[in-house]
């Protein structure tokens, strides 16, 4: 493999690791200190959860476009940003960061490396919650890259930071993080039989932003690839 | 009703729509999660609407102004942005926009869909709040506009976020929010006695607002009508 | 008195009107929400008041520089930025808005109108507290203002968020926002007699920083006016 | 010493300071207002850490770059920023800037001037922490001034404040804050017999960033000297 394919997925992967070890580590952390007031908990949860987006998406969107979500880079592929032939490579790079994170997570709170979660999110509300949550994440990407891809980080941390709160689901909105959260039975966990709902969800969703904003803002087709796929372009690379 | 028409008034509705699902679908979440310590709910639900608002103004703005509030788009009218014509369609976006926005919070945290609020909210103090609330946001966007639009999704949020805490009403701020509140029994919620004084004290504070503004930055009827309306010019668009 | 005098007045009356009521707001709504846990309390008095900062700032800039604090606008003519002659407006202006903010505080909050504070905040580390304090903010002004007028307001509210908690007196940091806050009994009173020592010490913080910045970007003197003052330049209004 | 010598010298010494006292002042405050529920205390922590972070390097990154971390010099001068003949002086500014920081602390809350820690922080999964803390601490500041420069100061304190609740070790990732916080014996403490650990982890933690960075972003020795040393070079400065 080449540096400049290897580079986009390098950076796909070591972004998602950073970003499911915040969501992951800063979930055990705020159980931990929080005395049992779970509204503790997802505060600190929350803050963290978008600082790190803040910081991970601007560190790493000129290399791969930051995206450390199958869903989002799905979505820019079916517009024509990502090509399809980058697209498995981008979304194993993410599977396997989103593991290694919650892996990385463990360690430094010195919790068993190994476990599956028995956190129960079943039923119809919380798969409507991931799909509003979804539905949402995409409709700020899209219309943010449209024409103002320097705050996308910025749009994006603070989507998520709302979701968390206004979702039941606690918005998940990521399937990679999805598949990820069931490999820790800690605050952020979700039980592995609740997975194959949350990701269709999320499938939904994003599907459903996808196909609003290619009628609510029309000329995002011809300008926007450059934006969600910004560093993907080897020539502005190196 | 052409897409140029159309665009715009389903923008109106999307962002109203989740904006009020933020609003509300925070309050239960940060009201289950506190364990009776309101303070923290409100923490959580203040958290929850700034970054809400930083979000979906980003997103839609480009496209309809992202008013999602009939106090903006009739102050916006009467300073000449967003033409008279449109109003009527706006605030009809805004309304049913907030009132679904309130509904899918129920579906997404498995309440009831049909409710009424029952949060007694009266009093002079309450109604000065309002007044301050609204004159206030109202001086943000139009001293905002005027010379440094981009930074409007920033100061509004940050606006309504300290609003919150510093008016005894939390800061409503909004006909077509407390109109919808009124159908939500939960933490966010306004008995419907309280929403007509509510209503007016909104409307007047942006008056003041309005008026204080056209003598204290005069430049500002001849230069910033493309900022508080700058998607709503179709030509913009496409 | 012409509109392009009265204009900045007027924004540094307002602005600051509706800075203390912030402060004094939240600090009332914090203190009854908290259930007697004051680190609730000052965290949300904390966010209101940075919130606060930001959008008052971005919103008055670019009428009459936004100073809000006598200790800004002396240092600034201290360096020739705001001319002497329109100093004792601006600190009239300050004085009268921050008493006017406090009442509007109590006024929505349903306190007594006319108060007088016994919270004692004495002691040598107070005094120093507010030294720190007030170097810190006019340090951040001169560094920021320097090079990055537009974020100024950020860097601003930043620093008095985290001087909230960094120093023992919860960083009032402005001689008019001090006197104003003798007028109530609510959590963020001080004691009369305890007005003096502070508004001495902020003196000799602000006048510190001042010098040592006068060494430490010798470039300033010559470029920085426009950015401290910037509105008020009527040219620069009208 | 000349002044251009002393300035950047001169702002190292202040920001830490300022930077310190923020860490230390605000622990200490949190601690105090709440009432044993170390998730609170944390929170504010965490918001005065970051919000200081913001104000510090905005203000002092055109003077000295902003470093205030040995980490940071280091790095910066192995790849060709910071010339290494400047190092000594960096380092040493920083490290008596913050032991100064924390005196300045304890005398604004009354504490003891001299304290020695006694807060254990020993084992792999800190030291794990401290590894990672800092290696998301350079990434970030790798991949951010690489091209966007003006974004450094947001995406450091971002962060920051995640890593903050994300690593076990509450992130110090800067040497020059580990040893003067074993001069405090308070919530920001570490045991000296701790220190060394700590120090060898961020070691580790920065040169990894370094030298993945040198190989995903190559563009970036070529390019972003000026970003992170931007202040240090004098002709920009006067």
């Amino acid at each position: 493999m080449s540096s400049t394919v290897a580079r986009p997925l390098a950076a796909e992967f070591i972004g998602t690791t950073l970003l499911l070890a915040a969501v992951v580590g800063s979930g055990i952390m705020g159980d931990r200190l929080s005395a049992g007031n779970m509204g503790i908990a997802l505060l600190a949860n929350t803050i963290a959860t978008g600082a790190a987006l803040v910081a991970l998406v601007l560190t790493f969107a000129p290399i791969s476009g930051a995206h450390f979500n199958p869903a989002v880079s799905v979505a820019d592929a079916s517009r024509g940003g990502l090509s399809w032939s980058r697209v498995p490579g981008y979304v194993a790079a993410q599977m396997t960061g989103a593991v290694s994170g919650v892996w990385a997570a463990h360690a430094m709170f010195g919790e068993p490396i190994l476990m599956v979660s028995s956190h129960t999110r079943s039923g119809a509300p919380q798969a409507f919650s991931e799909f509003v949550a979804t539905f949402g994440l995409l409709s700020v990407i899209w219309g943010c890259s449209r024409r103002r891809a320097a705050v996308v980080p910025f749009a994006v941390a603070a989507y998520i930071m709302s979701a968390y709160w206004f979702t039941a689901s606690t918005s998940f909105a990521n399937p990679a993080a999805t598949v990820a959260r069931a490999l820790t039975n800690t605050f952020a966990g979700i039980r592995p039989a609740d997975v194959v709902p949350f990701v269709l969800a999320q499938a939904c969703g994003a599907a459903a932003a996808t196909v609003l904003f290619h009628w609510l803002a029309p000329a995002l087709s011809a300008t926007a690839h450059g934006v969600v796929a910004v560093s993907a372009r080897e020539g502005d690379l190196v």
